[in-house]
């Protein structure tokens, strides 16, 4: 029985000791030096090479690095048998949380427009937008949707969320899918944290950037899919969105020759709104393995008909 | 009787409207057109004229028009008999405090380096400073402070403040004036949020800055006397300090020759980390005059042996 770590781009020495410090009678292989595919049972994948998993015939399991698993979802080389997890960790729903209040934050005092202007040294004020005459609006409001929720509602902000299935948060008003435009009439700064599925994609467009209300803004921490590029550019240069912040992307990174790049009504980060803890990953990684082994219930089960 | 507002670069003309909205009654004169100086018993500024007030024979109390009143002291032609006030209102301490968590969150998130680099469509990544191995210190501990505290503890930040006398905040360590160095040794984001006195004046230099914890950084939404600038450019140029997140300068506008305008390591902001609002202010600026004339003692009275 062995577990392995496949990533193409991503180095997984120090998940390996961080998994070994837990338990170092763990058999770890590290992708592409594999010394026996057949003990393999379960599988950690972030960016893993395309028809990568028909070379393991015992594989029971694979979880995401990531809270993500589109990856996985849309690699038709895996047998439907085999059990899909994902990470949820307190790591990623602090971090995206901390990352979209930031955003925001940065939004309604024009750091932008101070970062522009520092370069010219010019001392040129703007009116601040006041915090109680916007609402801010989260799509998707599964762990990471919700803790950023939480955290923008604490803060002080009136928040609005709307998720697939209609979920009850204190201090946030929800909404169901079939009430999108009801959502979005009253929503200022549109958050995306949703999973990406064959429904999402693309869902970001500018029938919904138009239905907005003014001044409108966005902030992309989902996935560069569900987004628009074209719309979101039109829209920002008829002046419906005011500004975007984007984290993600469909092609990462970014090509240098994408207009994103050098509009100031956007503010682009290399995908860092979260980042996967490795030790925290590591103990539910040992965690997942142990219950595989035991034949009990993994954690943080995919549905393959939600996708996520 | 009336009530003065005098400002050399402030249109206060929206400020007697809400005055009015709330009595009508009230006689109000805005500098220079003052009609009757001698009824004046009451007055608001915010960077008045030298040696203004001899002018008003009958003037009893002066409210600053924001939370410092360093200019009122400093202006040796104010009788001392002459009750100072401040203005003391939620909306300043919300904003003050919001500005801090957002420069704290661009400060641990790399914002800066991001911000530098979209210019040149590069897609680096950076580590970011992960919010619990870091300490915030916060220098002074008023409203604006221990609001500002208070919130950076809510939102998950280990945090320590020191100030003149000892204060006891839930969930921040506090020091005394003696414990300074004690408290310095363990802060990694300094925030400036003092009164300017002849005591705090000067007090951010060198030896300060040397005794922060690596890695080390600095927030100003105090006054800009309150920082030595050379000592902080030297400071970032060793690599002491790593960013400096700058609101308020020693000379408003910063003059465009300033050294701080063109260094990487420093974030400006044209001294907008809080702006009165208009309307709170007009609430408490009627209700203070209605008490003068009561000759009820006046709310948020400044101290002048303390200067605040």
């Amino acid at each position: 029985m062995s577990l392995l770590l496949v990533s193409k781009n991503r180095d997984f020495s120090a998940l390996e000791e961080y998994i070994h410090s837990i338990d170092s009678n763990i058999d770890v292989e590290i992708w592409p030096a594999v010394s026996n595919p057949d003990r393999v049972q379960f599988a950690v994948a972030w960016n893993h090479p395309t028809h990568f998993f028909s070379g393991y015939p015992n594989l029971q399991a694979i979880s995401s690095f990531g809270a993500g698993v589109e990856h996985l979802i849309n690699d038709t080389s895996i047998p439907q048998h085999i059990t899909l997890t994902r990470m949820v960790l307190p790591s990623l729903a602090q971090q995206i949380s901390d990352y979209v209040l930031m955003s925001v934050l940065n939004i309604l005092r024009r750091s932008h427009s101070y970062n522009k202007q520092q370069r010219k040294a010019n001392w040129e004020t703007h009116q601040s937008i006041p915090k109680e005459t916007i609402t801010i609006g989260i799509m998707g409001l599964g762990k990471l949707g919700t803790a950023t929720a939480q955290k923008l509602a604490l803060n002080g902000f009136r928040v609005a969320g709307w998720s697939r299935s209609k979920k009850e948060i204190e201090s946030v008003e929800t909404y169901a899918t079939n009430e999108l435009s009801t959502f979005l009439k009253q929503v200022n700064i549109l958050i995306c944290l949703l999973p990406l599925t064959q429904e999402t994609k693309a869902i970001i467009d500018l029938n919904v950037l138009k239905q907005l209300k003014q001044p409108a803004f966005i902030i992309n921490a989902g996935r560069g899919e569900h987004l628009v590029d074209e719309d979101l550019i039109y829209a920002l240069d008829i002046g419906t969105i005011e500004h975007a912040v984007l984290d993600v992307f469909i092609k990462e990174p970014l090509p240098e020759s994408h207009p994103f790049w050098n509009r100031d009504k956007i503010t682009i980060t290399p995908h860092t709104a979260s980042i996967t803890d490795e030790k925290q990953a590591a103990e539910l990684i040992v965690e997942n393995y142990k219950r595989l082994l035991s034949g009990m219930e993994l954690l943080y089960r995919v549905d393959r008909n939600l996708e996520y």
